[in-house]
């Protein structure tokens, strides 16, 4: 496993940004937070762990509900604050029960 | 056009994090932030603008290096902190010349 970049995390309460994409389809769905730990736990366990923000603590997506997500890979962005995950996701990602947190529509284009 | 949601941006400094995806292959491309102004003017205009949190100010994406972002939709997480853009991105989105600015790999899977 490749050591984190010296940028990322530097101080302990530093969190990034975690975009997780379903692997397959492509559907983005949600946005979490990581520190150093929830980061390294998912690269250790390959289960998508998060830090809460609202909570102050370390989670493991699906611990409670069981849709939990097998992680397939792990990308950082240019500027070292936010990560792309791509997941096998078991079940609805959503605690609203929707296949991704973001079924709300803002805006709709003619393409859709 | 829908109002924006009562819960959205109840402060005038309040961000939410933007995921752009490029609507024909579903890459995601990058993350940036909204506050209020930047999602007005990306649904009247149709052009991916964002809220600089390291100039403070306003950018349009592309309005310097051409690689503009053609918005066709956007949708709002559960929990009104993130929106999904869906884009048609012109060149490359990323300021190195990158496809994406989630380049460098933490970790990569079996799958790819």
């Amino acid at each position: 496993m490749e050591p984190l970049p010296e940028n990322l995390f530097q101080s302990s309460t530093d969190l990034v940004a975690a975009i997780v994409q379903e692997a397959d389809t492509g559907q983005v769905l949600m946005l979490a937070w990581m520190n150093r730990e929830a980061l390294t736990l998912t690269m250790e366990t390959k289960m998508a762990t998060y830090w809460s923000r609202s909570r102050s603590e370390i989670w493991i997506k699906g611990a409670t509900s069981g849709n939990i997500q097998e992680v397939q890979s792990i990308a950082l962005d240019c500027d070292s604050d936010a990560l792309l995950l791509k997941v096998k996701q078991t079940g609805p990602a959503c605690h609203t029960g929707e296949v991704t947190c973001f079924h709300r529509r803002l805006m709709t284009g003619s393409m859709d």
